[in-house]
């Protein structure tokens, strides 16, 4: 089986058929099959795609669809959001190629996402929240707007080059699928709101600056897991504020 | 001035005007601005160009139209042409990666082509016999047939990730127009005939490996000159065969 099996492809609230009809003859050029469309906009055109999908019918065809985002990319260890723009919540994000192998790396240990916005507007925050990793493609400074199947095209380009020429070292550890790492940074909310680390009005713009910490790293099961122990543990000692601490707090 | 502007995108005879809008918006992602259709396509639908261009009109309205690829290349030392398909004519095909910093670098000494056939069936032998350098874009084999603006975006994507990184070294030399790349070709063809190295009926197929030795070391104007004197004194010594042979040929 090839590592591209393991990437999906998810179009947030994608407007245009035409435009999907070509990312699906994209992907099948670059060796992927997996498309899901999160949040399907009502004013969407099956027949566009289906026409533009020209012998990529079968992408097309084994399409799935979700209401939202973490729905859609529960089960994916790795969820890259594509961006155009910079701002505080998009630093961090690297090119196509930079994340080639992680990417690849990470598709050979289970499933992996790469999420691309609506045309007019692209991933809002609200999205990246979801995203572990954020892919920034290279491009004039004079016009950056990618149409949507492009920027697939050069994602998907960039990781069928680097699946081609990749070879795996050694055993790999799975990645905390989406759903885990959720519940992880639920209990974390929870924990950091309740130990006063945080107000309630300040907790998502913190909380975005939590996930991308916790991101860079590429989180395990096993990572996803202590982390989820901390949170709960920390939640313990909160509400057993007589517990003594620990006499040498490290620092 | 960055070496891009002397990058041209030729696509010969395309049918859809979407598709050449598209191209458009993916050139000026990728800093790109001169466009030529050669051998315009009568079906051809300006109305859908423009449409598809979106943002990225300037490029469309600043077009040219050549009647032939050989006019549209006229100027270029370098002409990469790019190729689903194997065969006879389609050795020495690499990546666009592999190609990049090659085109790159002599887009800095002048004006360079990346040439894409029509939509249905590529470049034809004929079209070939102009370009220098051939493209193919890895793909897989259950689909490798990119959609025209696809395949302009992944080889205008590595162009602009590579002149971004690209530092030319020491002084270059300017590689040979193909206008006088093609006297020179025209020249040792009458020779070849005339010497009797090729028949008349092969003569086609013997000088499409000739080109092909010639384009691999990116002809000077000087090596074409060189070239040029060849042929000229190779016809000279034919029509004067009563001159004497060197003594010691080199072999």
């Amino acid at each position: 089986m090839s590592c591209l099996e393991n990437v999906r492809v998810v179009l947030v609230s994608p407007v245009y058929g035409g435009n999907v009809g070509s990312v699906c003859r994209a992907m099948m050029n670059m060796g992927l099959s997996d498309l899901v469309i999160a949040a399907p906009h009502e004013e969407f055109n099956d027949f566009d795609a289906i026409k533009w999908a020209y012998a990529a019918r079968e992408v097309w065809e084994n399409h799935r669809r979700f209401p939202t985002l973490k729905e859609a990319v529960a089960d994916c260890g790795l969820v890259a959001g594509t961006t155009a723009r910079e701002g505080l919540y998009r630093k961090h994000s690297r090119t196509p190629r930079e994340w080639a192998s992680t990417i690849v790396e990470a598709a050979h240990q289970g499933k992996v996402a790469l999420v691309f916005g609506t045309e007019t507007s692209g991933l809002s925050n609200d999205d990246l929240a979801y995203c572990t990793h954020l892919i920034r493609i290279p491009s004039s400074e004079a016009y950056s707007s990618l149409n949507l199947s492009h920027a697939v095209m050069v994602c998907a380009y960039e990781l069928y080059v680097t699946a081609q020429e990749f070879q795996l070292e050694g055993e790999g550890v799975p990645l905390a699928p989406m759903a885990l790492r959720e519940r992880m940074i639920d209990r974390w909310r929870e924990a950091l709101l309740e130990i006063g680390f945080m107000e309630e009005q300040k907790a998502d713009h913190m909380m975005m600056g939590v996930r991308r910490i916790f991101a860079r790293g590429c989180l395990t099961e096993i990572d996803a897991n202590i982390l989820m122990g901390i949170a709960r543990q920390t939640q313990w000692a909160a509400r057993n504020a007589s517990v003594t601490p620990p006499e040498n707090p490290s620092e």
